[in-house]
């Protein structure tokens, strides 16, 4: 399969039952979620970079959280505006915001 | 943070809205989820294999899906029984359970 070259995970405090609670869901987890999406549509990286929603990851008070793997780096307290940026200096440009990582 | 060694992500089609449809979670993609907590939890790795249920990754026709990252090791049609081998194999073993992967 065509594997990606970037995965990046969103908590929106998915749980498995389909139920929805927790912190990044209530903490803007879904329109980070949107605006990650809508910026690899609008830079054509669909084929190479994948985005997926997830449950959580027990780091509730440091969300909301996004983790870009294979790098396994992780984010907090991260918000909609700070995606630009995400997509900016480490998706393109392979450099971590600092600024961001736990 | 402490990061995590190894993150198993399960498919259970947890759509971000809070619904839940989809291949995966009517194939067992909870009860893989739960599979792999439990080998986790019994074989003591908590702090260093994590374990996420996600949405929909788009390859419904290859589901249950379940990925290793920071291998970025995809399996496909996993059932419950799996789990115990790719918590062997791969999981404690480094080895990708070439008969599962996509």
């Amino acid at each position: 399969m065509l594997k990606p070259k970037k995965h990046i995970f969103v908590c929106t405090s998915s749980r498995p039952n389909g139920q929805q609670k927790g912190f990044c869901h209530t903490k803007a987890g879904v329109d980070i979620l949107n605006n990650f999406r809508e910026e690899i549509e609008e830079r054509g990286l669909g084929g190479e970079v994948f985005i997926s929603n997830t449950g959580c990851f027990g780091l509730c008070e440091q969300g909301p959280i996004v983790v870009v793997y294979p790098e396994n780096v992780w984010y907090g307290a991260v918000v909609p505006d700070d995606v630009e940026e995400i997509m900016d200096e480490h998706i393109e440009g392979d450099n971590v915001v600092k600024r961001l990582e736990l």
